[in-house]
């Protein structure tokens, strides 16, 4: 076998085997093939298109392409979630111990932020003590104990969905479903839980700017997910607003915290207590609506936030930020954003307001660029909201008052204000099981 | 700019400009713009194409990528030729001392050889003597005076192009009309010459198996050069059959100091008049009859051999190899090929043959793979040839005894023999000028 076949067949919109597959997924991480023939190979792959059955064999090889975690002394028991990515999105912080609470584990990676979506691993960075590494076996004893373990990316997953993701990265070839499904798909497989629960992000802080796009996106990964003896379920939750109130790593512990608390009833809520009675449905094996009732209960009894904090501690975290949340990171400057005129918000770009956020220090624009875990926004009017001219729409959180001028504009660049109120949007427009 | 953004746009269907089309070219040059970059955006020109202007766009980038060669001391007369390459094609050999006899200066670079077709600095280093490398100074002045220079390409003619073409040639991306017309028109118009006549081959040995596919390639080749104000004309000739009698370095200098001799009256004469004739058309003013019987005379009078061993000798080459063709390279195996069945040759796969050359040591597998100059095919019966059960219908060349039968089982696989006598097809099927 010849990886010049394997692109030519590609090239010529011809299917390719599993075995050619596996040919390319395998050389390309142990480095038989170069850079270039996989960057050849990846752009006629974007532009002729995978079939369902490419796109299942690629998802497995890169699955298998190193480590997989084995989840199997857990039984059925172990579910995952995974968000296509948004501004404001702190949901793992909520339902992880939502679900752990009612008898479901999670044992979980995650990532690290990169432009204007945020990671939870970095978010789970500002709580003091936190510890996102772990050992392999405390990470399954913790699971096993507390029925929580976060951690963030480790040991050799998936590399080559890391290698591949690097080169699209580079060459303008993220944005194609095939490729993102076999991205996503391939860690959450190799991460080894039973069920997994996506949350597929639709609009413009999202990949998917169409609920379409998003339905496309989230079946295919629903299918695949299938076919690798998973229990799975998508979810399409809006985007065009960042979710909840706070976007920053600090901040989002603070609002993930409220909700576990019963003090916060918004949007945020809302799409946590769908994601969480989704995996307690796939794991537990309740109905949705038997489901949605015990998350609901956890939540407003207490147990998921003492969940929480048995989690955070048994991951070294200072429980006592949780407990007040006045003792997380602040940032040392907090200037209000006044709305320019009368009227409503009609739209936000919910992508510009990620930036924001990253000029004031909340984000990465490169891999590896420093994080201030207190920067970020406090969105306090969003779409739909009235405003008046003069009256405070968000703060900005900084330790950089530099920054404050710059991103007050991006934040404004991305809000629209008009007379006439917009049409109300869904929260969650789809559930594909 | 960006390459990402030149990347996506190409991905997308759009055309380049000129500022896009010269970042990505100087940048690849210059080492700035990645190979893996570079074969995503190819991939990209190969599937989605390229357009008449973009065409233009690029081959003038690759042509003043590095050092382009001034002719201008000859005036008008300069003329070059080149053929997209085939098997058994030695016209250089022919046509450069027959048009320079009559007035027209050849200062040309010529290829090696490479898979299934030659190169004729190849075939020129199997005269004992001749440099295939001279410095740029002795190369024009022996152009100068002898009207004929042929050497190796030298200097940093259009890197651009050796970069871009070597990563097509791993990367399944040769056989693109837009990117084979800049590969070739940057390298003709970066040589000089203020006359180029293109011979296009056409069939089973040929990079164009189709006169419309190898039509289309003419025109654009023939429209680009105008634009860069050259005289051109595209000859498409046959190459379903080998040109002439013999494959192989020495082989193929002894057949064309045959025709040269007026010793030879075939396809490959025929086809060398035709192409010696635009040339002198194009770079000495006479109308095509005209150059026609210039040519023949020039054959007939013995003043075009003259004329190569002047070129030779200038060259250092041994003339006494010209006179006596057996005092060149030679075999010590010399195997005949027996029909396996009466009827008449009905088709060749022109490639297959050229391979069991390739087998037999006359050309290279890989670039800078060592060559048997001696090793080759003597073709005794074409397409169109009545044969008996046990005739011979090729001999064999080589000095390595152990590949005569792998040889004779791909060059048997290479033809076909049956009842029913064949069409004939003709030697030259159009002229675009």
């Amino acid at each position: 076998m010849r990886m010049y076949d394997i692109i030519r067949k590609k090239r010529d919109g011809e299917a390719l085997t599993k075995a050619e597959i596996l040919y390319f997924v395998n050389g390309y991480v142990d480095g038989s093939i170069p850079d270039y023939q996989a960057a050849a190979l990846i752009m006629a792959m974007f532009i002729r298109g995978l079939d369902d059955q490419e796109t299942v064999r690629l998802t497995r090889a890169m699955a298998h392409s190193g480590d997989t975690l084995d989840l199997s002394r857990f039984g059925d028991v172990t579910v995952d979630k995974h968000s296509t990515g948004g501004v404001g999105d702190k949901t793992t912080l909520i339902v992880a111990p939502v679900v752990a609470s009612l008898g479901a584990t999670v044992a979980k990676m995650s990532g690290r932020g990169l432009g204007h979506t945020g990671g939870t691993v970095d978010k789970l960075e500002s709580i003091p003590g936190y510890r996102t590494a772990l050992p392999a076996e405390e990470f399954l004893e913790q699971a096993a104990k507390v029925g929580i373990a976060v951690i963030g990316q480790t040991g050799n997953l998936t590399p080559a969905d890391k290698k591949i993701y690097a080169l699209r990265d580079v060459t303008a070839t993220v944005d194609a479903i095939p490729l993102i499904v076999s991205s996503i798909m391939s860690k959450k497989i190799a991460a080894g839980s039973r069920s997994i629960v996506l949350d597929v992000k639709v609009g413009s802080g999202a990949f998917m700017k169409t609920v379409e796009d998003a339905e496309k996106l989230a079946r295919k990964m629903v299918e695949v997910g299938k076919l690798a003896d998973r229990r799975m379920t998508a979810v399409l939750s809006d985007m065009n607003v960042p979710l909840g109130q706070d976007v920053g790593n600090a901040l989002e512990v603070a609002e993930a915290v409220r909700v576990l608390k019963n003090e916060s009833h918004g949007d945020l809520r809302e799409v946590s207590e769908v994601l969480a009675a989704h995996m307690v449905r796939l794991s537990l094996g309740y109905s949705y609506e038997e489901a949605l009732e015990k998350v609901r209960h956890a939540i407003d009894s207490g147990l998921a936030f003492a969940k929480m904090k048995e989690w955070v501690d048994a991951q070294g975290g200072d429980t006592a930020v949780l407990d007040n949340t006045d003792l997380l990171p602040k940032a040392k400057f907090r200037q209000a954003v006044l709305a320019p005129k009368d009227g409503f918000i009609v739209g936000m770009d919910t992508e510009k307001l990620g930036e924001a956020g990253v000029i004031l220090g909340a984000g990465r624009a490169a891999i590896g660029d420093p994080i201030d875990f207190a920067a970020g926004l406090s969105i306090l009017k969003k779409t739909g909201d009235r405003v008046e001219k003069g009256e405070p729409v968000a703060v900005l959180h900084t330790n950089n008052s530099e920054k404050l001028a710059e991103a007050e504009k991006e934040y404004l660049s991305g809000i629209r204000i008009s007379l006439e109120e917009p049409p109300k949007r869904p929260l969650i427009y789809k559930v594909i099981t």
